[in-house]
């Protein structure tokens, strides 16, 4: 895979900073404070753990856009695209600064007085301690999420975000379809869980961030991990994987029956099981379309389910927004009436969990398009019946 | 090594919550609430990531303790020491219910009202988004960091946190010995660090998180990480590295001489270099004893490095806290006078960084007792000159 096809051209943060600041307007924000994460990467192509020193891009709704960041990380700061770009200012702070100091004083002296009774954003995973300082620092201000404003702009994805996003999936598939097709048998689940990590990785990931394998029993609970349990014939096995690539995250599910050498093939509950979550999956993914609500495409899937007896063993949303996060909005769940919109992306992913027995997961990324569902995993949602 | 090394039992969990609340009465705040990261796995031994989906402690002076979480980690939440031990009840939410006003109908039902004049202490790492929602669930409540109350607990490590951090020092030291005696010349900066991470995990760490290499001009950026540069006979490569062992970090740092096969050894700067950073890297650790500031620390280091005249190339802080987190209170900082008691554990790292040639960066781990000093890193901090 060549590099270009990885990059997202310094433009395109111009563009996102521009629509960022329509949207705070919009949304009666006096300004966003963004914090080290997804937020900041999506304005600016900063990328970082956050940590006890603050870094904040502090964007009022006109005048200078800075990037008040520690002196360690202002060398960083001025080679991401936004900054190399001229659209943000570095404003380094000392260790022994008072960086909430400095980031009300330049909210103080830039803003226009209009502003200073308008919420200021703070985005989503802002560390609580820095949401204190600066509710210390700014007294007599309100806060609001950021993401009042980002939200409508990161669910929506670009041209570039799209491109990512495939790439991410396809490295998925392509690791599923290796352990679907290779030993499992007689493997514990944490074996089978660093195979999958490896994979993601030589598939092109960048990181391996899951890899749940849910063998027999453990496959019934939704959240399991990997553990030492030894995988037997005669049984499914629930996998559940993802990683980042440039960014951008993949999340695939696909539910394997392992019939190993003796060739113990699936009971008839299962199979009908299999077929269920199915169902639910398509109906699902084939609903998606601009101006559906969310939550419909979980009622959809869930109905399916339902009406075949197993509702309360659907015990989750049917799906999350994907992106710079794992889970992100749009989030597909009873109460959210977001409309769908072409360029969203979110998992589609029903479930059967038959506590002390099995369970049954099917999960694709989908994006809206204006014509409709846009799959981006291809790896086959029939039943697969494996050696193993 | 065996696993019992690295447990930490039960009742432990259940003293550090009693200690916790008698610091939260102390420190006057009504409540805490605590989210998913260090300070939720030092009370009650759960490991994750935070998400969008809230979960928290919840710890009011007195009366029951409650762990708010999703239904789909209700299950481990169980299984957590604390809650096992009968110490805090799990309250699970499901998709469409709003935990943070669950959370708010918890503190109002249980709280004297006494203490609901008193501040809700929030976790340090509490994502913004729910510090915000905890905020407009909780109207005219006040709020404050958490910390106040934690981070006397915290900073001062028990037995088990101790022999933790041995361990995860003692497997960093085998790796930085590993690469200090293994081939540099002519590969990679992100090849080294590659290895670096294997050997992290291989000598016992569950995971590797960061693996600075930083070769010739490189070295003079504290932060830099790994590059495609290719490692030169005849200049030096500074080695940052750490990972985290049953969720202790270890965090190492050694500067190497590489001679190469044609044996270019050390400029006659770079050995004056060392010796200052050594000498300021030693004098620091034999001034830590109790009682004494932590801000001291620093300036022992800061005076031998001025004094010798390259105060202007320290560009940081001589060190910080470890434990659960790689940077954690205490801090070695001017300005922080907290005197440092038996059982603190903080890294003692100064430098010296000469843009546009090389750096000199060595690191201790460093744990202060009654009768001073304990160094849990054992690897030699002597200039070594290797063919690499």
């Amino acid at each position: 895979m060549s590099d270009d096809s990885r990059h997202i051209p310094a433009e395109r943060y111009a563009a996102r900073l521009t629509s960022a600041r329509d949207a705070l307007a919009d949304r009666g924000l006096g300004a966003i404070l963004i914090g080290v994460g997804p937020d900041l990467r999506y304005l600016t192509g900063f990328v970082g753990e956050p940590m006890e020193r603050v870094t904040l891009l502090v964007v009022p709704r006109r005048g200078p856009v800075w990037f008040v960041v520690p002196q360690l990380e202002a060398q960083k700061a001025r080679t991401t695209p936004l900054v190399a770009g001229g659209h943000a200012e570095v404003v380094p702070f000392e260790e022994t600064d008072d960086a909430p100091a400095m980031v009300a004083r330049l909210l103080s002296d830039a803003a226009a007085p209009t502003d200073r009774a308008a919420p200021i954003g703070l985005s989503d995973r802002l560390w609580g301690m820095h949401v204190l300082q600066m509710q210390a620092a700014l007294p007599g201000r309100s806060f609001a999420p950021a993401s009042l404003a980002m939200r409508d702009l990161r669910q929506v994805k670009d041209a570039d975000e799209t491109r990512l996003l495939g790439l991410a999936a396809a490295a998925a598939d392509r690791t599923i379809d290796a352990i679907a097709t290779g030993r499992l048998v007689g493997r514990t689940e944490a074996e089978v869980s660093r195979e999958v990590r490896n994979r993601l990785i030589d598939e092109g990931h960048d990181l391996a961030d899951f890899a749940i394998v849910g063998s027999g029993p453990n496959g019934a609970s939704p959240h399991h991990d990997a553990s030492e349990r030894v995988l037997q014939a005669g049984e499914p096995v629930v996998l559940d994987i993802g990683g980042t690539l440039a960014g951008y995250v993949s999340d695939t599910t696909r539910t394997i029956w392992v019939e190993g050498e003796a060739g113990i093939g699936p009971e008839p509950e299962f199979v009908r099981v299999f077929e269920i979550v199915r169902e639910a999956q398509a109906k699902a993914t084939t609903n998606v379309a601009p101006g559906v609500p969310a939550e419909q495409i979980d009622a959809v899937a869930r109905r399916v389910i339902s009406d075949a007896g197993y509702g309360e063993y659907f015990t989750h949303r049917v799906g999350h927004g994907i992106g710079l996060e794992v889970h992100e909005d749009p989030y597909m769940v009873s109460g959210n009436a977001t409309p769908l919109a072409p360029g969203m992306a979110f998992s589609v992913e029903p479930g059967i969990y038959l506590p002390g027995r099995w369970g049954v997961r099917l999960e694709n990324i989908v994006m809206c398009r204006t014509a409709g569902p846009n799959v981006l995993n291809r790896s086959t949602l029939d039943l697969r019946v494996v050696r193993g």
